[in-house]
């Protein structure tokens, strides 16, 4: 079993998400943060989902291995939302939270992760896509939201696992966990290959 | 909005269940539970959606509305996990929780959620339906999933928001926290209605 494999290795998340940091817990893996500052610049004319798997590989693109020890696995994420073709990232205030809900409401997005894991091996990168229906949210319901949850750390301004997300979504399509910010079975099959 | 005009009325769980109680909470709203014990016994030649509609409007069928303050508002609800048109409820043993996985590995199943609302203004009863994906799971897996986690208490032996619904689900249909025990979405809906 997986689990028992990754016992002989050293495990590195580059993220400082709080929900990635649960998620890969979630899995029963053990790990350490590693913090990495690489400017999350992209080259144009990428589809979005070139997008998350090159930023997602630039995260790990400083990682000196031989710092490390032998057997070390490095894991980095990069989600984003697309809407109608339009990226949204980080708002930046809480009025264009407010504005980016009011274009989520009543319509189907993407959230799409690209993961790359770094291992013995070398690199793996893959990315998953999880379709997202938000019910028409009102003023009112958007501006209590943005008001006690605050969502500027969220892409497209929201977290799943808060009161929005769990009165205000008809329908996923995919993976919940790639929604909140890291695709868990998709990670879990590439440290499978990173270990055989 | 809904959470404002609800601050008028008392409202009740009628379930053990920490994660519906969890579910409840996410909602933002002030509930007390409920003890009910309604023997789950439903008439045969039933829908799988209709047993979870009638077991959900059975668990509020003895409460006595004049014993609770006026504007009080009753929730219940019951989940099955449906396999091949086959209902799998909760595993009587760790060796049923194993055979249950086993037969869910690899396959499309449908969690089925009834919700019952009995408000001032009468009863209201809905389902929903959310399809899970399995990938194919290990039986290593498998007993490392029933040894660890003991899913005694859960329809179809698993739980979503435990290892297992990490690593092992390819996708899901439908809503998320339906499969974990509530669709918070139509009860949000359904409280709409009663206090409308």
């Amino acid at each position: 079993m997986l689990l028992d494999k990754l016992q002989n290795f050293h495990l590195y998340l580059a993220s400082q998400s709080p929900r990635r940091k649960e998620l890969l817990q979630g899995m029963g893996i053990h790990f350490e943060i590693l913090s990495t500052h690489v400017p999350e610049v992209y080259p144009a004319g990428l589809q979005p989902e070139e997008i998350v798997e090159y930023l997602s590989h630039l995260k790990l693109s400083t990682i000196q291995q031989d710092k490390y020890p032998d057997n070390s696995i490095f894991i980095a994420c990069d989600t984003i939302v697309v809407l109608h073709n339009q990226i949204l990232g980080k708002p930046k205030s809480k009025e264009e939270a407010v504005t980016m809900l009011q274009n989520l409401s009543g319509e189907e997005h993407t959230v799409m992760s690209g993961v790359t894991v770094l291992s013995p091996k070398g690199f793996q990168t893959a990315h998953r896509n999880t379709t997202v229906k938000f019910r028409t949210i009102s003023d009112e319901e958007i501006h209590y939201y943005v008001n006690q949850y605050a969502p500027l750390d969220k892409a497209g301004a929201y977290g799943v696992q808060e009161w929005i997300g769990y009165v205000g979504i008809d329908y996923i399509e995919g993976s919940y966990y790639n929604v909140m910010g890291l695709p868990t079975k998709l990670l879990w099959e590439m440290l499978e290959k990173a270990v055989q």
